[in-house]
């Protein structure tokens, strides 16, 4: 069975370039139907708006390509011999003017090769338009990120009823991974974040190993599973033992901010409309201070991806759209609240994928 | 503490430019002491020959970044705003010429804002002596990667004993993620290949859920942990069962050819003579058709870095480098072997890391 290309060359015909070049990653796993590594070695599938595709490819790796079912011009290149012939005899044969390329993916040692091959060539980053191929999600991506939900929400109830004071983010952080590929988890979206306390006020904390959870802190996991070559993206934050009134006070105030955003959802909502209602019910709380981030951002493949979710994109979100709501509130010293929903665009609405409850909980009394 | 980047000014005095620039991978994680996410954002640290450091930090990491102690000019930007004003700002307050980067870990749309800023910087792609800093590995690196290689170790130990034939591939890779996590891993070097039978042939073969393990297969672990920074990266080829007499004399042919590496190694040899030594005891036995790889790569806190072990690479190895012995011979469509061993370079020798027994081993019988 032959990857089929057909909505990658209509891409670069209406952004007027003679070819995409595709890299491993996201977009390269979803038309090749494999994940390839890359290293330091080069690996690039050249899509042509025209024609027969063509792709450079470590020789290494042939044993694997040949599973791809690939029909077209393949250069391979041993290490031995460098990479960049392969690049000027794909440049010789397809003569390329102008290529679109993904601009968050490739590196720029491909670049360089690529514009030494060819010097003339007009390289354009089209990432958006490459990834936004991958934004309305099919019944089989939305089965595959389900999955990934569901295991990882089953690993943080798991985790959760062993929390207790005095152990460390670092600890908790290691038997939420376990729990995850005892789940059935194919690999981790992103390094978790498992923070506790002041350190839950970072956006992007790292879970320390020489802090002790006392009663009082808040504790946040934002985590996610990978599964059939889609991510989980989940954030609740918990309190240990006991909780302040400025603890439940800020916890209220993200869910609201949440809830909004679900409310405001459906297809043909802008992504700008979503975050201005979310933000803007943190904004009219006492807490406007501490807002650090955006709403979300788009989910799939890759954990990070199209449409972002913030004030200024006013890109609208057709059904099919996954997004994650993820308002929260961080002061700085104290404490941090962050809630996060997966959220599937429907076309009068949206449905939650993720199913953690989300009333305040006390953990570990 | 202030991260020093006295080594990284010396470097840019010497390749001849104004300032290196670092984004978030194992070279920034070396200079800042603490990993930081990048995604969609981009977040770069610029280092002069001479003057103030600066940075461009996306500002939902500005909690993050306060505790790295960073002594230089910050501009911090939101998603609402983009990035490119950061860039633009950077630009301006620096004045750079000329500009070197990390070309396998910079991705294009760093260098398109980085360009767009400022027409005509020049960008070169010092990839190879900027991660060069990282080569000589220090007592504090070797600790970090022994504990990583002696935990991924215990882990293959556990998965061994509990294969047994009928099982699938992705079965077994399950059990060693699990293992390695449970044994105290920070994280993966890399997705593990587990690979079993025709499939052992593939270099970097993905494992199947569809195929159970039969009889006289082999079955091969290519894998690693990552614990403090540093990674581990072993290969061991076992076989189930029972194994064929092509099995075995394939079998000791990779032994022979990984031992003639580690007696070839001392420092102050090239890479290229490793290499040649490897792959000249594969060349002249019977199976000298099917290699498909050279001998290794550095190892550290990146899985694949310089020196790349190598013909071509007159790189002389200094001691303190650490890389990976990995020779295999893959008989396509019906099995593959590599020995893979993490090898710390000395002035008179080596000192071989990994410590897992190469002696042909039949499990699951």
């Amino acid at each position: 069975m032959s990857p089929s290309f057909a909505d990658y060359r209509q891409l670069a015909k209406s952004l007027s370039v003679d070819a995409l070049a595709l890299v491993p990653g996201p977009n390269f796993t979803r038309v090749l139907g494999q994940e390839f590594m890359s290293h330091e070695r080069p690996f690039v599938l050249v899509i042509p708006a025209q024609g027969v595709p063509a792709a450079i490819v470590p020789n290494l790796e042939l044993g694997s390509w040949e599973l791809v079912g690939f029909d077209g011009v393949v250069f391979d290149w041993r290490d031995q011999d460098g990479y960049q012939p392969a690049f000027d005899a794909l440049a010789e044969h397809m003569r390329l003017s102008s290529l679109a390329v993904e601009g968050q993916v490739m590196r720029v040692f491909v670049h360089h090769a690529l514009k030494q091959a060819s010097p003339e060539v007009q390289i354009i980053d089209a990432e958006k338009q490459i990834s936004g191929l991958r934004m309305i999600k099919t019944e089989a991506d939305l089965a595959a990120m389900q999955a990934a939900i569901d295991l990882s929400e089953r690993a943080l109830h798991q985790v959760l009823e062993t929390v207790e004071i005095g152990q460390s983010e670092k600890e908790i952080e290691g038997r939420l991974i376990q729990a995850l590929f005892a789940e059935g988890a194919d690999g981790l979206a992103f390094t978790p974040i498992v923070v506790a306390g002041d350190n839950s006020a970072r956006v992007h904390g790292h879970a320390r190993e020489d802090y002790k959870i006392q009663s009082g802190d808040a504790l946040l996991f934002d985590f996610g599973a990978r599964k059939g070559g889609f991510c989980a993206d989940i954030t609740r934050t918990v309190f240990v033992g006991e909780v302040s009134a400025e603890g439940r006070a800020v916890y209220e105030t993200v869910l609201a901010a949440n809830m909004a955003g679900l409310e405001a959802t459906r297809a043909g909502v802008t992504a700008h409309q979503i975050d201005d209602v979310v933000t803007g019910v943190l904004e009219s709380s006492p807490y406007g201070d501490h807002i650090r981030t955006k709403t979300g951002h788009g989910l799939g493949r890759d954990v990070h991806e199209a449409p972002y979710v913030m004030r200024g994109n006013h890109q609208e979100l057709p059904a099919g759209t996954v997004y994650t709501n993820e308002p929260g509130l961080y002061l700085s010293g104290k404490f941090g609240v962050r809630i996060e929903d997966d959220v599937l665009v429907t076309e009068d609405g949206c449905q939650v994928l993720t199913n953690f409850p989300k009333d305040l909980l006390i953990v570990g009394g």
